[in-house]
């Protein structure tokens, strides 16, 4: 949510706020002590990272004091689901005014955060263009190219001049924030070339757009194509924005850089949540009942594979009654074991979502993660084995101990690789909780095969 | 290190390998076995992450098809490691035209990463202007935006008119490959002003630079300023591309926005390496020794704090022997606690890197989130409780176990806040092993609640 200037911003005369100002001056003094010309000289990004920590009626006081060319601004850096809560929250005329002011991309990512009457209520009071632009960007997936693009287009056909097509985009000017390019298209809307405002720049007035357009274009997405399939077609291919098509290869809109920025953070973000457990796309700012009931799900799923790990240990009750050592070598074992694992996990999961790992070498790279998982296994074991045995004065506690390090970090490294590649193969998101799996598999393994050797040589 | 096209890369006629065939002919077939005008269709990204598979006798050998314009464009795409290997590789005319015709920011990069000897040696070869430019970049820290920063770029003054600035812009093409802004300067190079290729497209030919190029920049970086900062900066205002200025305001170059991508790609990589206790930037492919080594010091810290957990238990050695289950139960009030920790790592470490969280709120969030650990303990607790009395008919070890969980889940959730915020308060990379000390304090506290319960209530 978040739209791209031509040109950096200029700053106004009046002192921007920070965003601790901002907290301090409305926590200790309330709104009335809040400056409008210096609000309006801070940047949307960080009026709209304060707003975003109020409760819906401080939204309403604070906004009340920006005029309404900021508004939108700040409510298209705003997270599409705080944006519809405030402008759910406005009286109507207003919030048909800014829904109508907005980039249609955002404008529809709001539409997509509200309530379904609010929806409808208030796609019945924008005016007729906006709202069927609304429909049909509502229509698209909110992770695809058409749910992402913008439909605000240059566009222009093969028989223009240079000079006719910069009157053509003068006039548009107004309503496009920003253009990169100008897509030639036939009389019924079909993408045949592009040409960028270099081009237009580096060629003659009376030069016709067929001549020196680009014809192959490589960077076109379907309007169905996954936004993460975007992202890193354009980094591929380092591209400013590309071209969005329907099933016809008509043009029906535009994604910019600054999507796919928000894209890849985004997505980064969900890995790592999800890798622990988390929700994926929880902040650390959320309403508290609404983080722990997304957490809950996960944890029970632990308590689980927790008690068949404890199941394993209860099942050599008798030996440990006889050998307590057992019981307080067991934290190694499965921690380094675990650890191992989660090392070759992280760097798992992020090469299967950078595209670093191809197909047929899912079995090679498990292999390799085996072996370094032994070799640490080696290495580790070793001096676990010597510091116990020192400690214990028992060398046969040492054995045990090297043993089965060595086997639980080997197996380790190899589940650190196959879980997420399982994951991934069958169609799940390999991030998802592979860490809870992990651990589950490196517990249960370490305290069956710790416990089985050390019943079998120390008893 | 890549580039930005203005315009989409076109498509030659030959037909593009995809990495799959290239890696699949070289294997089975060989290097002659590959087309070298498929080659050429092929995108530079797909040949560099090829070659990066090779090694250096394999890239020299494939590299030997593909004309020097195109293997310029595949070196800026590769790893400046891997493409300074390759081009160390090279017969050195070859070498020394290759690192005259990269960009002068990849051409940087890759001096960077060469031996001191060969960069002594290609430097005294190379043009005297390419020289004094390398040496001037590679002063610049590789994370600093001068690291990053491009330097061909277009400059204008301020009392040139659209016509004649598009006359000049139009001279230089040749060598800019990438013209999104022109930079107004006064005689000695300070920065004054910018103006865009549109502003050239919207104004009338005989209008002044100084009367309508944006004077105020926000988006303006020193050359010492961090790549994390310039990322931050760029993502903000989103800019496709900031000017870069020396301590005096003389501009120096420029960076755009597919570099910050790439950056903002190798943080999050960097970011779930690091959590998990892995060198941060470490591939897949990586040679397995240097994998292995990078890994180890972490395993070894890990191992005293598992000793630590492990003394814990050895300390309960007697209760434990009088009743084993205490042992079967160990691991999941340890695992349930670890993985209620990692949940609230991985929110926290995302929300540090992202910049939300503000001075002054470290206290607040570590209550919020040992409030969500509180509250998921006593759900979590309960139902482990009411399972383990069923299975074990011991309602007694029921009341052990969920105090125990209650009180380590929430334990976990703070230290789960508390680890990562210290350790940025500290300076270092809140990011950098923080799993491993997680678990260490959720497993030494969860063992000498629980067992201490245990002993106090059951014996």
């Amino acid at each position: 949510m978040a739209e791209v200037n031509d040109t950096p911003a200029p700053a106004a005369d009046a002192e921007a706020y920070t965003l601790d100002e901002l907290r301090e001056i409305y926590t200790e003094k309330g709104v009335e002590a809040l400056d409008a010309g210096r609000l309006e000289a801070t940047s949307p990004y960080t009026v709209g990272s304060f707003l975003s920590r109020l409760d819906v009626d401080g939204r309403r006081e604070v906004l009340r004091l920006i005029p309404l060319e900021h508004t939108t601004s700040i409510l298209s850096e705003m997270d599409a689901e705080d944006a519809a809560d405030v402008v759910e929250a406005m009286r109507e005329p207003r919030a048909v005014q800014i829904l109508e002011e907005l980039d249609p991309d955002d404008s529809a990512d709001i539409f997509n955060e509200m309530e379904a009457a609010d929806r409808e209520r208030l796609l019945g009071k924008v005016d007729d263009e906006t709202a069927a632009t609304m429909r049909e960007l509502i229509s698209y997936g909110p992770d695809t190219a058409g749910g992402i693009m913008t439909t605000e287009i240059a566009t222009a056909r093969p028989s223009m001049t240079v000079i006719q097509t910069v009157r053509h985009i003068q006039r548009l000017n107004d309503e496009l924030e920003h253009i990169f390019y100008v897509y030639v298209v036939d009389e019924e809307n079909r993408l045949l070339g592009v040409v960028s405002m270099r081009d237009l720049v580096m060629h003659g007035p009376l030069d016709y757009l067929r001549d020196f357009m680009t014809r192959d274009l490589k960077g076109v997405c379907r309007v169905d194509m996954d936004q993460e399939q975007v992202a890193r077609l354009m980094a591929e291919l380092n591209l400013n924005a590309v071209p969005v098509v329907d099933a016809d290869n008509r043009l029906v809109g535009m994604v910019t850089h600054d999507d796919v920025l928000d894209i890849v953070q985004s997505e980064a973000t969900e890995d790592i949540q999800k890798l622990m457990g988390a929700g994926g796309d929880e902040a650390v700012n959320d309403p508290v009942f609404q983080s722990i009931r997304r957490r809950t799900p996960w944890l029970l799923i632990n308590l689980v594979t927790a008690m068949i790990a404890g199941s394993v240990v209860y099942a050599f009750e008798d030996q440990i009654s006889k050998m307590a050592i057992l019981a307080a070598c067991m934290p190694v074992v499965a921690g380094l074991s675990g650890n191992t694992g989660a090392q070759t996990l992280a760097i798992l999961i992020r090469s299967i979502a950078l595209g670093d790992i191809h197909s047929g070498e899912d079995r090679r790279v498990c292999i390799r993660e085996m072996f370094k998982g032994l070799m640490n296994g080696l290495l580790i074991g070793l001096t676990a084995a010597v510091t116990v045995g020192a400690l214990t004065g028992n060398p046969m506690i040492s054995v045990v101990i090297f043993t089965a390090m060595v086997m639980a970090m080997c197996f380790a490294g190899m589940a650190g690789a196959f879980i997420p590649l399982m994951l991934n193969k069958l169609g799940f998101d390999p991030a998802q909780s592979s860490n809870i799996f992990l651990t589950a598999s490196t517990d249960i393994f370490s305290f069956a095969v710790f416990l089985g050797l050390g019943s079998w040589i120390l008893l």
